[in-house]
């Protein structure tokens, strides 16, 4: 795999230099990435690793179980595959065009075309969030396209949140008086759409209505205010073209464009559609884990990110006729359960829709054999969950064009959203299987680790401006130091660090100090299934965190799916306006220990384009440019952030807290 | 480098089956890929073979020239870059998310999230697709936003082609009676740029008005009628990332979606932009190759894609003002260059644009160091002339926001395109700095090899029209065996090949069988040079061609730059059209012997769609599945074409020549 320790440092060509001229062969950029990467490989978790010391007990016993009866997970294969590639790991492989492909080495330091190690990490890490802004970006236009169709009729789903949909639309200088709710949502897509694709040079008007003045100077000054969401990631494609741009610096600064397309393409626009069409989060109190499965039940599974198909779903799978249909046939009603996105959004808005696991945890769940349907849309949809599917006969049904896997079945939209007045239809279909899927099961053998717990979900900013009146009693409680500062601790989790542990670990130390954390997305699982999200977890807080907490409120406040990072910048930006400090000053953090795919690069980016320092127990594939990887993790100089990596969970929360404090003091905040 | 062969087949986890279900190891299918690169790899070309082999006795000298100087280029690199990786030459190498890098063997058949061969290898395809989308996608929205800057007054550039405009816009069925050419110019660039960017699902109007019914009917069948090019390169990023698609044939069917966008917005598009703003191309006789480069004078190369300042820099560069400044300097005048497809369109448009040289070559032009300046703008700019030019003191400038390159001087416009009025300006600075150069150069020394010839160039659809009348005398010829069939002999250079030689001897095959040639791009520079576009090549045509051509007439019709492939398919859809044959049945084909970047990938499946068959010397990385393979290689059920790889080029020229005979069997023409 590696030749690096193979090959001695030689080169083919004598260089007989008759002029001045200089080269950049950076052999000691080599060496050092080969140190690096060797070091940072020995620290990749394993798979008794993870049965050692992952902290869900559930997790253990379904890792054992599928051991067991020779089912493979992903942590089988993550062994399987070390040791991973050093070029990769180093972002210091080209596949870009087919002269290749090339790699840098100390005996290969340019590409056939010349590129160096700066320029190929640059592209490739590009390259990445192109895809993560091209996932959340296609997440953020269906649900653009549900509420628009929503509001001309051809999908059958009422419009529910309406004075967010009021809201935003005002905040784009929409004129919304004498229209109905249908013209507004028309117009307000319109405009998402807008800055979704165009291609004609204009204002990006999610920015302008949405970003703090001081940030889009910022963004002005770096010259990275973007297009569209369409036209950046086309435009990261078209730039990292074999022999296209050649300089990395250029390339980062279309990074920061693509990076602002993420952010509010992404993930500002899909919450504000999400929340117009759907209505607002609502807390509640839900169970959560494997335990809650429950036999007997027909018990659908949905995963994924998209709503609108689940929504329809959950309705008809809690209506009257069809739970008489499941118990015609020996069931005792109809249960939901909610897998990565689609399950926590779910969870959000109709009773009963259980979350068990993110992503990587799917095949565990599949694994206990209760479910007799499965069904998916798009992202985080690990292909491995088929064989396990396999195993245990069930049903999986795949519900978007996008995302298709061999063996499933399929009832989803198309690709021009033509069938999208057969929702109900599709939905029914859906249901209908599950009931059968059930009744061919029942001599499935099942298995559920007995561990359940109640979780408080449903947090938003419009939740706490109306708990605390406002965002000054936080504000103040930060200012005085009972709350040390606020941290959103998302993201994916990833094999390469000990399954869900590095999230409980700083969850522990953060609470310990007194900071506030807000979660969503995959990071939550850990979080919610641990007992973080319940009100006996303010054990777990310092003594001004829980006496600001008092009895009603968690310790960690589950904000929802990965696109409501949205709502955890909006709780960060209500309460630093409340205290007219700038959020860059502000003892704010993102943590996203474990993130492992491209949306997670995004994410990321997005908060330090904030001006928010971020978290991380994992590595971008940097290693082998000294320029890129600086570039990547410190932008004081323009955005005013940092990206901080500790492969140690403790060592990182120990860097957030001193960072915190050293803005609380910054700001003389502290005695 | 490569542990395929340290391995041995093992598996991790010992497998009790107490169910019944498949596991998909495809050992067999890892197997076959070692061997099957092992082989390949093999046939790539060395520098030495290069040295030996290569047509161009130019090309041979300036290698020999630039290894006694000490200065490596492309060649050297590719050496030093082997062996290539195996992983990444067969397409099973996953860098998508950062779980990874995961890579199929036998020990590990799966990646981390449980993809297989047939999935890696797939979503890699579809995304080097995508890159090529978005590389031709971006030229072409560059010239139609230039069309309709000159329309709006914005750009100061004379709108030439009107007729192409007026029956462009009609074809599209706009009104044009009674409207200035300027609304109508904006009017055609609102639809090229719809179909650039929407994104609501709609109908694709350029398809629509442009492609043959037969081809719609077959592209719906299919499924894969496109919403927009912007859409389709998100779509195809989003469903490739990390857990999303999970089936290599849906994400084959999105790879046929943005193939048709990658044709008609990224090839068809700029072709009616480009000739609309700057009129069709003329035939004239022009100079080419190094020979033609004169000591003495300021000596401008032009590189890249685009002709928008490109244009005013030679208006400049030719005026009387500019010429008299540099006489003042000392200097005979001024004389521009062309290389890869900036060099192309401008030999076409503008008297005295010599091209010398595609893109993996640049660096040897460079090397004679009779260049002053060198105007580079995107794509295929290897990063490498920097060394070269630093070398030789040669002004590199850079003109597009979207390429930059390390130490060269960028005199651009920006992102917005904000200073598009200053188009002027900013070739008077360019022209300006190039005289500057010539006198700070004086003392650089000059190694020019003494070879040019006279190609004949400008040949397209119209000019045929007029010089036959109609395309009958074509058609007639070919049905009557004058003419065996025509090949459009294109694509890139890769130094897996040796340098230009595929090429060349594919085109003597063909023209001794009597093949109709036509060229364009990088592939057209050998051809150029080597005297294949000069009427004394008439020797090398066999009789029925040579009758055919008379005296007035090449063998090989040069058509432009790279996206001139629509002036091919013009040709080819004439001349079926007038034979009421479609084209799938037709004795045409599409050669790139070559082909290395993105675009390359979608150039060759463009012509497939149309039903035509492709050829080339250059596998793509897909070695790893024999699935995907199969679905590049043969799409005769679906399309009516298929790919056909030999790295002999001899024997893909005989399979060409066997193809056409076959075709013409099946349609009667052979006694």
């Amino acid at each position: 795999m590696d030749n690096l320790n193979k090959n001695n440092h030689e080169h083919i060509n004598e260089h007989q230099h008759d002029h001045n001229h200089e080269h950049h062969h950076q052999h000691g950029g080599v060496k050092d990435y080969m140190t690096a990467v060797a070091e940072y490989r020995k620290t990749f978790a394993s798979k008794q690793d993870v049965i050692d010391k992952t902290p869900d007990p559930a997790v253990r016993d379904m890792i054992l179980r599928m051991e067991q009866i020779g089912c493979s997970t992903a942590f089988d294969r993550f062994d399987t595959q070390k040791p991973q590639c050093s070029f990769g790991l180093a972002g210091v492989c080209c596949r870009i065009c087919n002269m290749g492909p090339c790699k840098i080495t100390p005996k290969s330091p340019r590409g056939v075309c010349g590129a160096d190690a700066d320029l190929i990490v640059a592209r490739n890490m590009l390259r990445s969030l192109a895809g993560g802004t091209a996932a959340h970006g296609a997440h953020g236009r269906e649900v653009i396209l549900a509420l628009r169709y929503a509001a001309e009729g051809k999908l059958n789903l009422p419009i529910l949140g309406k004075d967010i949909l009021i809201n935003s639309a005002k905040k784009f200088g929409l004129e919304t008086e004498g229209k109905t709710i249908n013209q507004i949502a028309i117009e307000l897509s319109d405009v998402l759409l807008d800055d979704m694709s165009r291609s004609l040079p204009d204002e990006y008007k999610t920015i302008k209505a949405f970003a703090p003045e001081e940030r889009q100077k910022v963004w002005r000054d770096m010259d990275i205010l973007p297009i569209s969401a369409y036209h950046e990631v086309f435009e990261s494609l078209h730039r990292t073209n074999e022999a296209t741009d050649g300089d990395w610096k250029n390339i980062m600064k279309e990074f920061g464009r693509c990076g602002l397309t993420f952010l509010y393409s992404g993930v500002v626009a899909p919450a504000i559609a999400t929340d117009s069409l759907f209505g607002p989060p609502i807390r509640k109190t839900s169970k959560v884990n494997v335990g809650a499965l429950e036999e007997g039940y027909v018990n659908i599974a949905v995963h994924g990110h998209l709503p609108i198909l689940v929504s329809e779903i959950v309705k008809q799978g809690q209506s009257e006729e069809f739970i008489k249909l499941a118990k015609e046939k020996g069931a005792k009603g109809i249960k939901f359960y909610g897998i990565c996105c689609t399950g926590l959004s779910s969870m959000y808005r109709y009773n009963g829709v259980i979350p068990l696991s993110n992503s990587v945890g799917a095949e565990l769940v599949l694994g206990t054999g209760a479910l007799d349907l499965w069904v998916a849309d798009v992202q985080d949809v690990f292909p491995g969950i088929m064989d396990v599917a396999r195993c245990f006969k069930t049903t999986v049904v795949t519900t978007s064009d996008s995302a298709r896997l061999p063996g499933a079945e399929h009832y989803a939209y198309d690709h021009h959203h033509s069938n999208i007045s057969e929702t109900e239809n599709l939905a029914r279909k859906i249901v209908t299987r599950a009931i059968e899927s059930f009744t061919e099961r029942r001599d499935i053998p099942v298995f559920i680790p007995p561990y359940e717990v109640d979780a408080e979900v449903g947090f938003s900013y419009e939740y706490l401006e109306k708990e605390f009146g406002s965002m000054k009693p936080i504000a103040d409680a930060i200012k005085s130091g009972k709350i040390l500062g606020i941290i959103n601790l998302v993201g994916c989790c990833n094999p390469r660090v000990v399954y869900e542990r590095a999230i409980v670990d700083i969850a522990d130390k953060l609470l310990e100090n007194n900071i506030l954390i807000l979660t969503n997305g995959c990071a939550s699982f850990p979080l919610l299934k641990l007992g973080f999200c319940n009100k006996n977890a303010l054990r777990k807080a310092g003594d001004g965190l829980k006496s600001f907490l008092g009895e009603n409120l968690p310790p960690v406040w589950h904000v929802g799916e990965c696109v409501d990072n949205t709502r955890s910048s909006e709780i960060f930006g209500g309460v630093a306006q409340e205290l007219g400090v700038q959020l860059k000053d502000m003892p704010y953090g993102l943590a996203s220990p474990e993130w492992a795919n491209e949306k997670g690069i995004g994410a990321s980016y997005s908060f330090r384009l904030m001006g928010i320092n971020s978290y991380h127990c994992v590595y971008p594939p940097a290693h082998g440019s000294e320029n890129v990887m600086n570039f990547i993790l410190d932008s004081s100089e323009t955005l005013g952030s940092k990206m901080n990596i500790d492969v140690d969970p403790i060592k990182l929360a120990d860097k957030i807290i001193s960072d915190f404090k050293e803005k609380r003091a910054a700001l003389g905040w502290d005695k």
